[in-house]
């Protein structure tokens, strides 16, 4: 039999040990921050039941989750349920064989968890969430199909207070992690009364704002003109095009865009103009910085309701690196009305790729085991045990090499896990009781006693 | 439309933040006694292709595997593939239409991840992982269908030192989480030789050997006399089954149950006997408790080849909380040959059932924040948000409630999430410049400043 491929599924990617504690070191940085504005953290299941899903993200969306098989004999089931399977499409016979998939994000199961445990919470309810989410995406740089979100939200308060202190923990977040990243605000409730400014309002006015803004959404990518160009493409009416327009050629400070805007739509905006103001008021002696008023930013997602931000890194390809908004109504699918939340996900996948990058990872992150016991023969290592269990339980990291080999093939492992020191002992060191402790960086070689290395490894 | 019910799938569960805070304590004690033993990250992919896992955990195995279904006209694709699928059984469809499935276990993906980068790695390889993985089980009280496993494997030497400090390391686990485990140790090789000990061994020996392994890992569940029974069913050999109430007879200490054996099988056990000795040599003081030599483990799967392990509680169900074991040939599969590896799993989930039982948590742990600011009216809010600021400068979970609600309801959440202070500041607070802060354990109610606050919070 010819051995079976060793490789990960396409768009998948294992982490070796340097890459998880570069990993952990962002994610406990972001737990730490959102711990100190008092979220807690929640976790929910891999699977949600496939019609939990559904629906939640635009027809793109649903053909992207990952959906799972019911075991056993699924087709004999499925006829039970309906006989028409020998002619279905797979689009027919997906929900007859699979009941269950991957997440596509933390939102929405998070929307599922707060009404399932309606009666047992106390609102608001403010949760952190770190997990990976899975998308059938077609892989390329930076776009895996597996990948980490990092969401902090909170469900059952109104209040802007949220919204400012969510913008002072992605400020928090970036800044210790040496990421330049600009943060940008708008509200949907602007955008739409702009872009929909002059227009005979009716039922398809809906459907036309939504489709503005994925136009609008892709603005990084296409340009200014490209965004005009594609709405003209969709027959998307001319007033509207002036309308955004109007937006993208809109410039100044943040006061500046605000005062134009409230000139411009003249009180026509259901409040979402005071909003920012209350925001950016909120935000005006925390110590935030580069926030910034952005009146095109879209976010494709319908769900969102009022503010919406995006935290964009200060390069050239200024990629996304943290987005969400407020939504009024995403548990009403699950039966739960008026409850309102507002919260964002950081992507943790692309913070690492920019502070990879940019070298931001402090040096020896990855460094586990401090100190390497040479292995030399049977005598050496029966006496070098009781010296390294009372390296360990001083609270050092500390290992022996297993196997008897030579020396050069143990200093090798040692340079190959970064271990700062290794200690060598052979007849002359166990006779006088001190150790040869090597230091890896300088190539110093010192005779210590156990209680002097300990010493030493405790700095 | 009706809403969508808001249930988590059969099997998965939510964890809430107290939970969470449970699970990420016994996480962290166990990621620790790792990494003090030397032992590294790593992380796979939920994910690997289906081919990776099949024929790796037996028939059952396979029928318990997630499989997830290919991505978007998959019949379509199927049917380039091979014509006949419209009259395929399950069976038979699922490989046409599904290339990737949820890991089941954290051992095989370790397997494909060496063979994967063996040109980048220095062995022995010494990692750890904890993740969740999947089976489609029925779920039971403590069987869950997403489930964690905390994994510590040594990839790359055959030394048995490396046994030694694995059971060290279960030892040193239960004792910071003060689980009272029993580890159970056996080899393979004993079992093998005692079992077919006076049979002729021909090509059907490895089978009966195995079936046998399978019925004498139920002792637990069935005793001795279903081991018997079961065996008998199975029409295993007489001499057979008088082996193996050979070894359920079996009792005295470690170094008795080794001499007997000794004695019964004069050498003939290709040095299993000695194995165990050595490592309960290297043992002796390490301060490792509740060790057992336990001739009647077996641990079901097949690719183990030498020492095995097994932790169980002390209590009447004695649930197994760990267990491994030695495999000489499990990277063959991927084409790499003569790589040796031992390691064992912790189970989180039963630790946690176990630990909650018991009572064994830390109190606090679930405890975030550590003082609410109260939010009365918009003057209050104005003074007392510096002073939040100020509070989580200081490295200190703070929060203020966002909305100006009755203080009842704001003093309940605190109660809901135990906060341990809650601080009010009204007209006369603001004059004076001291904070009211109440001691919500006591009730105890105190006048002091931001820095005063700052210091008690810190203690």
């Amino acid at each position: 039999m010819s051995p079976i491929q060793a490789n990960t599924p396409k768009g998948t990617r294992d982490f070796n040990p340097g890459q998880v504690a570069r990993r952990s070191y962002i994610s406990s940085v972001i737990r730490d921050v959102f711990e100190r504005y008092g979220f807690q953290p929640l976790e929910t299941p891999a699977m949600e039941n496939l019609e939990t899903l559904l629906g939640k993200y635009g027809d793109e969306g649903d053909r992207l989750i990952f959906k799972i098989l019911n075991s056993g004999d699924y087709l004999g089931k499925a006829r039970n349920s309906k006989s028409e399977i020998r002619n279905a499409s797979s689009k027919e016979l997906t929900p007859l064989i699979s009941e269950k998939a991957l997440r596509y994000d933390l939102t929405v199961p998070f929307a599922r968890y707060v009404v399932q445990n309606r009666n047992d919470i106390t609102f608001p309810f403010k949760r952190y969430q770190i997990q990976p989410v899975w998308r059938a995406d077609r892989p390329q740089k930076g776009r895996y199909r597996e990948f980490y979100q990092c969401d902090a939200d909170v469900i059952g308060s109104n209040a802007l207070l949220n919204e400012a202190e969510l913008v002072k923990i992605m400020n928090d977040v970036f800044s210790k992690l040496g990421v330049d990243a600009s943060i940008l605000i708008n509200n949907r409730k602007i955008l739409e009364s702009k872009i929909l400014q002059g227009v005979d309002r009716d039922e398809n006015s809906e459907q036309l704002f939504s489709s503005v803004t994925v136009s609008l959404d892709k603005f990084d990518k296409i340009g200014g003109d490209g965004v005009t160009e594609e709405m003209k493409k969709k027959e998307i009416p001319g007033k509207i095009i002036e309308n955004v327009n109007f937006l993208l050629r809109m410039s100044g400070s943040n006061e500046e865009k605000v005062n134009t805007l409230k000139k411009d739509l003249s009180g026509a905006d259901s409040n979402g103009l005071e909003e920012i103001e209350k925001i950016f008021d909120y935000l005006k002696d925390s110590g935030a910085q580069n926030v910034v008023f952005e009146p095109t930013l879209a976010r494709g997602l319908d769900y969102y309701t009022a503010t919406i931000f995006e935290a964009k890194v200060q390069s050239e390809q200024s990629e996304s690196v943290a987005g969400g908004g407020r939504y009024d109504d995403l548990t009403n699918v699950f039966g739960l009305k008026d409850i309102s939340g507002v919260g964002f996900s950081f992507g943790l996948d692309r913070i690492y790729n920019v502070m990879e990058a940019s070298d931001l990872f402090p040096k020896n992150i990855g460094t586990v085991t401090k100190v390497l016991f040479i292995n030399f023969d049977e005598v050496s290592e029966k006496y070098v045990l009781p010296l390294l269990q009372q390296t360990r339980d001083s609270g050092i990291n500390a290992e022996i090499f297993p196997d008897q080999v030579k020396l050069a093939k143990q200093m090798k492992y040692a340079n190959s896990k970064n271990i700062p020191f290794v200690v060598l002992v052979g007849t002359e060191e166990m006779k006088n009781g001190k150790l040869s402790v090597k230091n890896m960086e300088t190539g110093e070689q010192q005779a210590l006693s156990i209680d002097e290395l300990i010493e030493t490894l405790k700095d």
